[in-house]
């Protein structure tokens, strides 16, 4: 059987910045021909980073698409590397415009090259367009319908992309029907915990089902709230699992195939087993298999641990978006609390502790200890430490108010109060990111940002939010796993444990505890993962055992809080269903599950609590 | 030719509330036929409100929906309603599943229904489905491929749903294959500047396609950003305009037709002239026609103009989205500058003065004259007028500055110390907004909006921005036009005339002006409509004849203000292309249409600038 050195690589494009990814093309394609690979591929969209959302209808970026991959090609070849095939993924246009409303002609497509001697060879334009979860592909793309496959040292080569794989019918029917030897399925697939098992699966099937090797590579890092997690893995069509990148880092992954001969000349069009028909097109560069060599073993990487994988994604979220948006530095507000502690450690161990700020900002209704644990914490790594009491301006306001005829001579009071001494630390915490040039980071965690037990402008206050899709109870777990990792690594541990043990509290009023307002936290989160990711009913969340009086408040919490959550900033999303681009419900709402009050009015005064903690 | 009355139904129905939307329909379908009318019309998803995002993925809802029509056919049969024959809007599931990954099988379909006799005789699932602008219905739907004919009183009436009316081919391709006497098309078009006129031509060439009279009836009202504004209208297929609505109001829009007696017997699958086939149904309820009577004519709606309509967008819009969220009061902090002029001119007119709160929050740099200016602003319409000077509050913050170690011991200055005083009026309204139960309204336009010119958490904290879609140039027209209204009525101007004079200034350093920052208005203006409304690239901005420096100012303000843009308030949509649903880009985006700036890192060093005015 013909042999095949591939290479995946394992990189980390950025959305917008086509020069610098193509340099990332043409440094990795030397690297593969310095590893002896004939063949080297990149990611979904690597020139553009994915996904580029809207800029994708903007034409000057469209054209910049398409002249960078030219220049691409003729740089590989005048850079000696021009006997490497390459594929890597960018922005093209529809050759076969059918205008209709609101899309031009040319209209734009999901495309990947494939570049061979100083040129671009073939071309192949995503079939399956995923419009679902964070995928809004029919917004920007139009389907292509033709498969090429690739003539390269006597092995046929088709290229795929991403959602091809995950849709019955379509290319891989076709890679059978076209006896394709080599799958090559670039992606831009975002993280979610447990993905990798799903995936595996996966490509494990479609590898059979197109009776081809199959070479999935993935992106690693993070895009605003998206976070590509690599885990790029080459299969047989027996199943067999042949070579297996890192999780979460970058990496060159050489793998050495034995793939069947072309023996294959179907071509024209091909019933796609999905309802279409595809061309099937052949461009043969070399018919010649390489003389044998001694083929090397692709690595087996390990998968992490369910608590490692959260924890890496969460630092590469962090660390990309401070990164990629031109931050060093990052400030957070220490509370002595559990969040902020655990966002200070990820931001640590994402930047390094020279880069992370903390500021306690303690008010009357702060506890001695809590500004004591914050301290230490910030001293166990070694991160960036100043105070900032906000009593002072707390009184200013209250002054204000009292002297003012503005309706507020009495005083605050309930939740307008406690939201005022969060909003005075927002604004204190906005200041030092303005003046001093630090990324403003947010401890929330979803179980708060579910219910709306946060104050808009105020603890939700800065750029990225850490913990936005980590639910409270895996706060806790993470702290411990953290913790138990810098033990095993003979290392301080970086969370006071006292931090972990405390009760939860916001500390704006006297002996304040979040069990006053919200269910415990396990319970709580056991209801928001029925309600929120798998979009139960209310008769089906009875069914499933949970508390009437628990589902009702916790229904009647999240429906109240969708407002809120749109102005939540980003944060690495983890779950099947983030507060992000996952779940798009409106604001004005009036649907609700539960039964009607015994005062129906209650529902819409408690409307403006929509702006309250 | 048979005669028929139809009732085109403009109503205001609320998403979520499918029992209150129900109740509007028993209602008109009374009304309907009180005015004698055979079939009455209602508006696209009339029964759940449109759009209901991911609503439409809850299988709770999609069962609500399904058997609120149900018991919706039965309530009219038993109220003495059978004879008239209802179109009305509606979720239901598709009967021909088709499972793929993120859809369960029975998938969602944008719906109408065919109401008669005390049952549901007839259905129809919208077959062009838009995913374009702010529409996703490729997320929510799968596409109908059948076309229910109705024969009533020797009539053939088909449905067929907004869309369908804006890309060639389908329903009404298969509606003149099907010798249709009368299409009813039932939408929820949102309104933009001057779609009137687009609609009008655009519903003759469809009639004139169909060769059948073409009835079209919109909602009217606010759904979060979106305004729907009416203007139902019916055309003959000879082009005429035989009735017309009211563009904003609710109407119950009655008119007379001569249809032509059903004639054809066609049914099975036709060539739907768009790729795909589609089945034709036939329905037969009444083969005879009513007996002859005296028509009447009906009505012809004038158009608003230009100004007067944007006007009516924004109250309709305001006052929609304060009511349907729960809130009778309002508050807008005045600044005496004209953009919360006019915003509260806007809420005044759209839910009374009574209703309206404001506050002035003078500082050390304001002058004697904006608290003047916006008092007598208040006076003019009889707001309910309060003060409140933050200078304390301030003193307070620069105090806590000073005496503590966080890096800002020499005080704020620049941005920083601007953003502050902007940061402590957001607190302050916040409050105010939570412990009086008023919904804070956002004085901001969409030329401050586009350049980042705003302060996060200050001046642009709150529930609603009526001007977040109105440029600067229109602000001031807009000013002009409602005055000049005033006058025709012989009322008191409501807008002092100093107000519209004075040239703009944030007030936030003294001496400041926004021409000191910005572009003249009008000159900045042009330059945005041709950057965010037609998309044109840097070349065509100066081809277009923009002046260089301008248009490199203009895009990198533009770009780097994503973040900012991302967490404002939402504000009622008027053009095609506002700053919500309509426009996705990413936050981390290197795309630089801009030649690199001498100082490479300088545009790395702006984004902390995200985070300030």
């Amino acid at each position: 059987m013909p042999q095949l050195r591939v290479a995946l690589a394992q990189v980390n494009p950025t959305v917008g910045d086509i020069e610098g990814n193509a340099r990332i093309v043409v440094d990795r394609a030397r690297r593969a021909a310095d590893a002896g690979a004939h063949l080297v591929l990149f990611p979904e969209m690597m020139l553009t980073g994915y996904p580029p959302e809207d800029l994708v209808l903007r034409r000057s970026f469209l054209t910049a698409s398409q002249d960078a991959v030219g220049r691409l090609a003729h740089e590989l070849g005048r850079a000696g590397l021009g006997d490497l095939g390459v594929v890597v993924g960018y922005l093209d246009a529809c050759r076969d415009p059918s205008p209709r409303l609101g899309r031009p002609a040319g209209e734009p497509q999901n495309s990947a090259a494939f570049l061979h001697g100083g040129r671009l060879v073939a071309r192949y334009a995503k079939h399956h367009l995923p419009n679902y979860g964070v995928f809004d592909e029919f917004r920007y793309f139009v389907p292509g319908d033709t498969l090429a496959v690739v003539r390269l040292h006597g092995v046929d080569v088709a290229m795929t992309i991403c959602e091809d794989l995950w849709q019955e019918g379509g290319p891989i029917a076709v890679c059978h029907a076209a006896g394709v030897g080599l799958v090559a399925n670039i992606n831009g697939s975002p993280y979610e915990r447990k993905k990798d098992d799903v995936r595996c699966e996966l490509t494990r099937r479609r590898s059979a089902e197109a009776g081809a090797t199959l070479a999935y590579v993935n992106m690693v890092g993070g895009q605003d709230e998206l976070v590509f997690d690599g885990d790029s893995i080459v299969v047989a069509p027996d199943g067999e699992v042949l070579a297996r990148a890192a999780q979460f880092d970058e990496e060159l992954l050489v793998v050495d195939l034995d793939l069947p001969a072309a023996h294959s000349n179907v071509d024209g069009q091909v019933d796609a087993d999905d309802g279409t028909s595809m061309r099937v097109e052949r461009v043969t560069l070399l018919s010649e298999p390489v003389p044998a060599y001694d083929a090397v073993r692709g690595p087996q990487c390990e998968r992490l641990d369910d608590c490692a994988e959260v924890w890496a994604a969460l630092v590469t979220g962090t660390r990309d978006y401070t990164r990629k948006n031109g931050f060093s530095t990052v400030l957070i507000g220490l509370s002595g609390g559990i969040d902020s502690a655990v966002v200070a450690t990820i931001a640590a161990d994402a930047i390094g502790p020279d880069n992370v700020h903390v500021v306690g900002m303690p008010s009357r209704y702060s506890t001695e200890g809590s500004v004591a644990d914050a301290e230490e914490l910030a001293q166990r790594r070694g991160l960036q430490w100043s105070l900032l009491p906000i009593g002072g301006v707390v009184e200013a306001y209250e002054k204000a108010f009292t002297d003012s005829a503005a309706g507020l001579g009495g005083g605050l009071h309930g939740l307008a109060e406690e939201n005022l001494q969060s909003r005075v630390r927002g604004t204190a915490w906005m200041a030092m990111s303005n003046q001093l040039g630090h990324l403003m980071l947010v401890g929330g965690n979803k179980s708060e940002l579910a219910t709306g037990f946060a104050t808009l402008y105020g603890d939700t206050a800065g750029g990225f939010a850490p913990l936005k899709d980590v639910p409270k109870s895996l706060v806790w777990d993470l702290a411990r796993w953290r913790n138990a990792a810098a033990r095993d690594r003979g290392e301080v541990e970086p969370i006071p444990q006292q931090i972990i043990d405390k009760l939860p509290s916001a500390e704006l009023a006297p002996g304040q505890l979040d069990q006053d307002r919200l269910p415990p936290y396990d319970v709580l989160d056991a209801v928001l993962t029925d309600y929120v990711e798998r979009d139960l009913g209310r008769a089906q969340l009875l069914a499933a055992g949970h508390d009437a009086e628990v589902v009702d408040k916790v229904i009647r919490l999240v429906d109240l809080a969708e407002w809120k959550r749109r102005q939540y900033p980003p944060g690495p999303k983890i779950s099947p269903k983030n507060f992000g681009r996952d779940r798009r419900l409106p604001i004005t709402n009036r649907w609700r599950e539960t039964p009607a009050p015994v005062d129906a009015a209650g529902d819409d005064s408690a409307a403006p609590d929509r702006a309250t903690r």
